[in-house]
């Protein structure tokens, strides 16, 4: 097997006192953590598409990475030699899984036959470097976005043939997934929302995002593919509305749809600032739901308005994350996936191992103080103290549903007025975590 | 009775070419638009809160507003004398509504008892001057947000007492609201949400809030009252993430709770635009989900991060407005209810009645455009043109879900691809809706 | 002369009542608007780079446009027939004026000599259509963004070599505006910026952009042009941040520099807005400082945060823009130059005259009621009576310097307190506006 | 004298290990960094009216701060008790400075005679602590914005009354400042701006300002005041739009009006991130310019639009801040200012020791972690590399402005295309930083 990147060693732990670049200063995959190794806590997924497709253009400038196992041709070829090259990279990062759309790791053909018929030729490939290297799927994809004939979207087009399509795509994407051992399958709206209302049925297109999601979990079943479904919530862009803005919006539509019981979100943080809510947000929301499957890791600029998609690296951020997550028992299918990219200026291949390296050394960390902060105990002893009125009897009267307005009334004139208020102490537990990082 | 304006006459319809500022431009209140007057149309309701007690302060400076029927003590004379003012400002505007909360028309006591009471004799005088007047209530509500009680929530306080006050308070509230005629009661949580998720068990608060609203149709049904209960959307602000964030987080609460036979949204443009969406969006959306109640008419300046609560001048958002109302088949219980207010430069009786006069006009002209628009019928065409071919065979077994992935990959496979795309005309169809504004 | 747009007329005036969507409804260009055509007050151009070179991709799909007259390829003949069209385009809509990049007009050849030679051969053509039609070059420039040369900026690179192969590609773009008779010359920043500040010398790259300004200068004056230099603002997209991020930076920039007597600033509301002000407000500081040439007519999605460079079509922006216009005594250089393009869903050729009439007919609506607004009076009567105090003797010394705190404290201790505040009106002036759309 | 906070002891450093929320983990004064203590560095304020007069309300809600020795009236006495209860607060934290408004310390009386006759009485009592305690007063200014006279603005009113009104206050103002031995003056504009542009000269106002601060400069120097004046950008709240928005919108206005030698800018990180700039933006900006005064520290919510004023606790925030107070030398006259407010939740005396006591230990780990940042030398070396081509012959050439357009094109048409570009490796220098967080 060639190599593609013959430079990079095997990234190993080095520990928190390493210079070296190449090395991981945390993440450190057999060590033991709350209990489960630090590999399985953090499931790492990198992605096709960003990390061995994007080819670094931006609205104003073409593309800039330098990827010398490409020779830009959408040849069977080059997809194939792009896969090795590809695994080559997760082997010497040491990830446990990838993530991909259809689109991503095989060129399109003449007709959709054809585009499925190459697909399986790389698909092929994917398989053997699964075997050889351990590597699994952690979820597939259909790209419903990059084509013209989704200009006006996918599942929720004006025009039946898209929907159709579409169907097809996912249908053929489901397959692979399924052949290919993936663990889940991720639907990701990307045109699903409008330009303009002018143009725009909104009842009638969600209405059709329903029967296409039905007829994903019917063909699901058909096939005995049993691995999660996930829905992935993002307000903007690339249409000035998406109809998934956020997890609020999507777990209203799946209830209103009846698709709930199918479905959990993959939540992303640079998603998450886009539509207005910390990361920490969506994820307590889909958790309360009981509906939070995995999440894309990456990040946003917080003064910038379109997804940057950057590597995440502020521990505040990734403690957070990993705190939702053992807070909810750790993932079960889901996992850290990497839905970040380069900055178009960081074109060497080298440049991908530094990202991934420092997004997986700051969850790593994450998971660490989210642990120490949880054995600390002070912030979960002050939530209890908080709420401990909820724990009286009335309280439990109250949460059951027990009692009404006149009852609460009765106990209110006769207390005269509430009991004094207790300061939130936003400050004080702002700096215990301050002590963690 | 005394005159609180003597300097301004009944306001009257003069016409599009008055140049009289205390004269309506647009709104006749009697002019028939679409099979119905411009007031039934219209139904505007004035605020008591931002038109009658607000101080026109902000953060960095105290109240400028000069009310001379105010003597600035919290007597329930001083309440009561504000109630005539309010009504003659009704009357001479020539609204058929108003709206408050219980605390904006009644100060507060020593004890909740004694509150309830000195409400009750400011509610005398409310009683008596709507039959005096004929003006009604649109809808009452109960303020539980200013009081440091309801400092950390009031329905999602971690603290027991908060809860009950504010059970007891809605009670009231909901009382007084019946006794008034009220023609619904709004829930807006204005405390509803959380400073810091640190501090916060989302979950708990939820189910608190869920339980709370439970009451309120209990105690709803138990007193007879009819009127339509609305929940109000707000991303933000007091707190930092409200938990009603937007029409989709209220949808989905409602449903997750079981509440949504019993509520319905009051939307609000400047509350829409905080959460990152249009007005539009927000209407359509409660639309699609039966559930669009009522607007709260104002706008928010689209550079600023807070609700600037300003009166809505812009024809392009009101025809936008009164499309969707005109769309749903007008108000039932809800109304154009004017939550704006004057700038705190604008401190003036008279530019109270400015402020609403233009309001008012930029309605009458959103719903005389909506109407044009409609019976012009060249943007409903677009529309039906647009999806046309899901009026075909296969369009309609899609929709009525009897069809799967499978048929519809042979559909595509034998098509070989989509027929051709057809442009969204976002541009001709803006030029379109220019051509009555 | 092949014809590009074979079904499209001369497009015409056919007033406010024609429903014909390739008619102008408001634009009149012999129209006498105050003391001048519209014509002369609006100057209107069509920008080459979305009109003509824009395949409408985004960074979620491909392109998807339909330019029949563009073969795809990078051959200087399809370069020649896409001017072709262009101007067809042009006369047809009747704009005077159009702009350009160097790269959008011709494509690069293997070496600076070569891509040098190649614009010389599509220049050619451009100033045989320019003399057919009569169709000016309201500036030229120079496209530093988009080759992976200047990923680290221009100008401001960290690498000299970027920042000469900038000063040569400027250099000629300077000479080719020059010999088309261009009337100004605009420099935008594209990629003078910074990714992050980790790898930033800030201060040093301002130096440099501060002499490859004056370098520009110098060579203006040794060839002999006479245009105006334009800067334009924009402060983010698609660096993160970008020096020259809105009216007041570039002044200061400027000032700082020595450079201010020899730029204007070309205004784009989309950036401006996307730096957090309304377009007027840059218009007025640019026109308080001496120093607004030209403005890019397009509008932004206030709830999106990147370049959508949508057409403008609201008549309150647009009133706004030719208010300030007229306020300054008309353009001199400038003109309103659409810097806009269609959305990738409006692909096909005719969208592009849709797009502009809609655009061209809004700012003659613009223009009309801004001069209704002027000769009306109220606003510059409010104005005058608003500051009426500074037209005093006090008012006079404190204006010309001849006073100071001493005489001021002097003056308010005597007089006790100050004046009775005045209302500033806004809802009022909001209203008469609004009886002028 | 009274204690105030009885039951807190003198605020000691505990080192990193300590749990004591009344210690510091990381400030510890009279440690040595970089050569100079850590109280020498940081010359840490607090500032008076977030900590002793702000009553925590909000738009939505009245104040909740529980403030023992403040007996709620506007009398003499209630001030200089606060003054008392203050310095045991500043001198208990351990700071050596502190900042005001005059309307802060004390209130307003019937005329501006009165209303300094009081303040006289309250600075009698400032200059007694200072005295006692050895704490000093950073700087002093004047508060323009809350009173109804500056409704319209204070030096950029349209009213000649507001602007000499503030002049006398200014003059009183610098006066105390002055007497307490002040270190600086600052200027925050916070009605200088406009609520519409449809009511507002925006040049006059300008030239207005201009002129108000030459008198204060002059003023200045005729009483012998040899701190230094500040200038502070904002760019919006209170009113829609300040003048001062931004450091690069301050810096133009200085220049513009010849104030550039007189004024250092006063920066604050959430009004930064309010005007989209991140803080260390401004910081380089302010630097470049050699007009970097002072900081204001708190931090913004990056998701909320208003001026949160929160306490700064993000070591992230902290290390650029440091990082640029080291580059540009450490600061002279000014500090790191709490400008910043204990949420409405965190209501108790208590909270303002954790509060400060965390943003305290944000900083101070700013500063280890700047100085470390430094001294590892990877991130100068890497820049220096980066910037190396313009240490070269021809980049001195450059620089120098020897050289111009036609040269550079011989240079580059010679050398055929750039040398390759370089990675800007983002993501490896964010993983550096990460080394020391």
């Amino acid at each position: 097997m060639a190599e593609f990147f013959p430079d990079v060693p095997k990234i190993r732990y080095g520990g928190p006192t390493s210079k070296n670049p190449l090395e991981f200063k945390h993440y450190n995959p057999d060590e033991v953590v709350a209990g489960k190794t630090m590999r399985d806590h953090l499931r790492f997924s990198v992605v096709y598409w960003h990390t061995f497709t994007n080819p670094l253009s931006d609205p104003f400038g073409v593309g800039t990475a330098v990827r010398p196992w490409d020779d830009g041709t959408k040849t069977v070829e080059n997809a194939q030699r792009r896969v090795r090259a590809a695994f080559e990279f997760f082997e010497k990062l040491g990830v446990p899984y990838y993530a991909f759309h259809d689109r991503d790791v095989a060129p399109e053909g003449a007709s959709l036959k054809e585009t499925n018929a190459i697909l399986d030729q790389v698909v092929k490939v994917l398989k053997e470097e699964q075997q050889r290297t351990g590597v699994k799927l952690l979820w597939g994809t259909a790209n419903l976005f990059s084509n013209p004939r989704y200009m006006h979207g996918a599942a929720t087009s004006p025009h039946l043939d898209s929907f159709a399509f579409a169907a097809a795509q996912v249908k053929k994407a489901m397959e692979v997934t399924l052949e290919l051992g993936g663990e889940g399958y991720t639907f990701w709206g990307g045109r699903e929302g409008y330009s303009t209302l002018l143009n725009t049925d909104l009842k009638r297109e969600l209405d059709h995002l329903g029967r296409f999601l039905h007829m994903a979990v019917d063909y699901k079943k058909s096939i005995g593919f049993t691995g999660q479904f996930y829905i992935e919530p993002k307000p903007k862009e690339p249409t000035k509305h998406q109809y998934d803005s956020d997890a609020a919006a999507c777990l209203n539509f799946l209830r209103q749809y009846n698709l709930l019981d199918h479905f959990k979100l993959n939540l992303e943080t640079n998603h998450a600032t886009l539509a207005g809510h910390e990361m920490m947000h969506e994820m307590v929301t889909a958790i309360a739901a009981g509906a939070l499957g995995s999440i894309d890791a990456n990040t946003g600029d917080p003064l910038l308005g379109w997804d940057t998609d950057q590597f995440p690296t502020s521990v505040y951020l990734t403690a957070q994350c990993m705190g939702c997550i053992l807070d909810m028992g750790g993932f079960t299918t889901g996992g850290v996936n990497f839905d970040a990219k380069v900055r178009r200026e960081s074109f060497e291949p080298i440049d991908l191992f530094y990202a991934h390296i420092g997004g997986m050394d700051a969850f790593a960390r994450g998971l660490k103080i989210a642990d120490a902060l949880r054995r600390d105990g002070r912030l979960s002893q002050f939530l209890a103290q908080r709420y401990r009125s909820w724990d009286s009897d009335l309280g439990r009267k109250i949460e059951a549903g027990q009692t009404g307005f006149a009852d609460l009334e009765t106990y209110i004139l006769a207390k005269g007025d509430v009991a004094p208020m207790e300061s939130g102490r936003q400050e004080l537990l702002e700096n215990i975590v301050n002590e963690f990082i």
